[in-house]
């Protein structure tokens, strides 16, 4: 209730103040220990990929010439001179009027300049084949380099490891890569009126939703989760808790208490371990207000609402991509292309001067979008979250969103 | 080359046969390493959420009716007859023409059934509140078991356990739940002309791209990852790492080297470990016709195209369905929901009989929806892969895609 208290800042201020921690160091790890994490340099082709013109198919290389004019019902005859092993190294050369057996992946011999499918041949014997199609130059031919050509810049530091990216690297030898350690975010709890979730609630108690949720979420986005479990509203071991999760995280979130005194002490504690460094004091967002930056050196500590599902919004909407950005990626704060197009199923009122974010709940539509139906039911119950697709961001210069109107739909996790 | 040998069956089919392997089993887990894994049993709540009427803001609870009428300009007033901390019992009874104090997640005192917002008040000294809005029944307080009421099935077997349905146990107090075992998936490599990413390619050799890239695949869905490795076109070593990795594994991954050798002794090696029980010997889809599947008891062993693009779109497409569906997801296999509708920006066609996935990059238009432009290239340059955003489904009867269709993009992971 200590509203002027508070230093609120808006949701684009918050992502511009979390923008300037830097990101975690980089770390030089095995490739198979990277997928997920983020590429802290350029990676460039230190050679060609493929490193020799090789066939996309089994069949039969030959000279594109040799073969023009060739059709089903008139077809052309070429000496089978040799075959391919698909470890044999290019070499063999290949004159004109010659074939030779050649798997997927084989080196094209020397003079050859494309590969006809198996499909399209006939064997006449062991020295003569049947072609019965015309082929372009380099047809079903991977080119030297095609791929990849030697000093190629071909991933950017800050780029995720996607599968693909994995894929590509091993391709190139690279077994060693250089990326951003994995971000370690401490969890933990504070409130007088939460309790472990295994004991046993009395009226005006609450189980520790927070600790459980945020970590899941926290995982979800790949980092690697400590928990600090729960804190009394007493500054003193809340400070020394914090300390201890300072030294050992990249991030700490503290989720308070509802409790006004739970919210003084957080702060309070907060003001203590970052010498003062409150960043801000309050969000202008809706859920989410009570949300608290502080920073220590290069660390942040966030104060989460207590309320939960504030608490998740909160995590979704800015935590999980300031983890990202704290994990090295580039842009984090701009994933609007995961966002899902949707039509809105009715008016939504809204504040100017405060960032919403609605709930919504998305199902097919004779549109081409789906639609996207506000979840009704008070603001704190779980179940709002649970029946919830995603979120839809009212900017804080907007009045509203008018029923039928085009929106972009966060996911949640 | 021995095409004849092949008992292709379609994507459907294939589906078919992967949703008869039965889910890991059930075990009983803390919440914290629940994440991400999927109930085993339902749910049911073993009391009513919240325990107790709490208010939803910070303000004083009052009776309703003494509230009505009252305005900014025609305010009301009550006794401030006590306050309630967050952690205070309900007990206390509330009076006609009285007020208390309440903090948001305070437990409402009997004969109260509304909070009046502190915004919407103002202190008269220490025991007057003056109330400038009238409030309706049950305003801003959330109900006993509003949220979930006692008795109620809350989540149900073969749901994945999100981060809001985790938050939902905790609140629940279930600090144990009985989930599938995490799947654990064993990935091997075959193929003479493949090596080890860190070693030199002299040419002819390509590196072990699969292991890593599929490896990446497999734990981007949740499951545990075994690498057996590279094995070379024997056999007899090929069947000893398979039997090996069968005891080990609920999944063997073996991706074939390129060559018809490799390809040969895949299939002999998986009919040795599984009895003859090839259930597909190729697949009616473009990329990935060379795919193997087999059964030994409940466990599969399947055998993925060496060449890499193909085996990360089998990947892709059905091997981690595959994977959740092992992990007990209910409806593994129907990921619409996951889709983004787009617009095909030009013809592409295809052959009756077999299923096509076109790699596509999704860019923002003119129209609602976004342009799906279909990536140029061979098919086996990772390229293809990279610059691609998601899948392009094209169902077996189909004879194409047309220009300007709707279509649903299924995002690479």
């Amino acid at each position: 209730m200590k509203e002027s208290f508070f230093q609120v800042i808006s949701v684009s201020q918050c992502i511009q103040i979390l923008r300037e921690f830097s990101p975690t160091p980089p770390i030089t790890v095995d490739l198979e220990d990277a997928p997920g994490l983020v590429l802290a340099e350029d990676v460039t082709a230190g050679e060609d990929l493929p490193l020799q013109h090789r066939s996309c198919v089994d069949g039969y290389a030959v000279r594109a010439r040799d073969t023009f004019g060739a059709t089903e019902s008139n077809p052309g005859y070429l000496d089978l001179a040799f075959s391919i092993d698909i470890q044999t190294p290019p070499g063999s050369c290949l004159e004109s009027g010659q074939s030779a057996r050649i798997p997927t992946g084989g080196c094209l011999p020397d003079g050859a300049d494309a590969v006809i499918m198996v499909e399209h041949t006939l064997g006449m014997g062991p020295a003569t084949v049947e072609i019965k199609k015309s082929l372009s130059p380099w047809e079903n031919v991977m080119l030297r380099g095609e791929d990849v050509a030697h000093g190629e810049c071909v991933l950017h530091a800050g780029l995720r490891l996607t599968p693909a990216r994995i894929g590509l690297l091993a391709a190139l030898g690279c077994s060693r890569v250089s990326i951003h350690r994995r971000v370690v975010v401490g969890i933990l709890s504070t409130g007088d009126e939460v309790v472990n979730i295994s004991e046993t609630v009395r009226p005006g108690l609450v189980r520790d939703v927070n600790t459980h949720a945020l970590a899941a979420l926290a995982k979800s986005c790949g980092s690697d989760v400590r928990r600090y479990g729960l804190v009394r509203d007493d500054p003193h071991t809340l400070t020394k808790k914090l300390e201890t999760a300072l030294m050992e995280c990249d991030l700490v979130l503290v989720s308070g208490g509802s409790s006004v005194g739970a919210r003084d002490h957080t702060l309070e504690s907060l003001q203590r371990v970052c010498n003062g460094h409150i960043l801000a004091h309050g969000l202008a967002m809706s859920p989410g207000k009570p949300t608290i930056v502080a920073a220590s050196g290069n660390k942040a500590i966030i104060g989460l609402p207590g309320q939960v599902t504030s608490a998740q919004v909160v995590m979704q909407v800015l935590m999980m991509p300031f983890i990202a950005h704290l994990g090295g990626r580039k842009n984090a704060f701009q994933n609007n292309w995961k966002s899902i197009p949707a039509i809105l199923s009715r008016n939504i009122g809204s504040r100017q001067g405060r960032t919403d974010y609605i709930r919504v709940k998305l199902t097919p539509s004779d549109n081409d979008l789906p639609l996207a139906t506000p979840v009704l039911g008070k603001s704190g119950l779980l179940k709002t979250l649970l029946q919830a697709d995603g979120l839809v961001e009212i900017p804080e210069n907007s009045e509203g969103l008018k029923n039928n109107q085009k929106v972009l739909v966060r996911p949640l996790e």
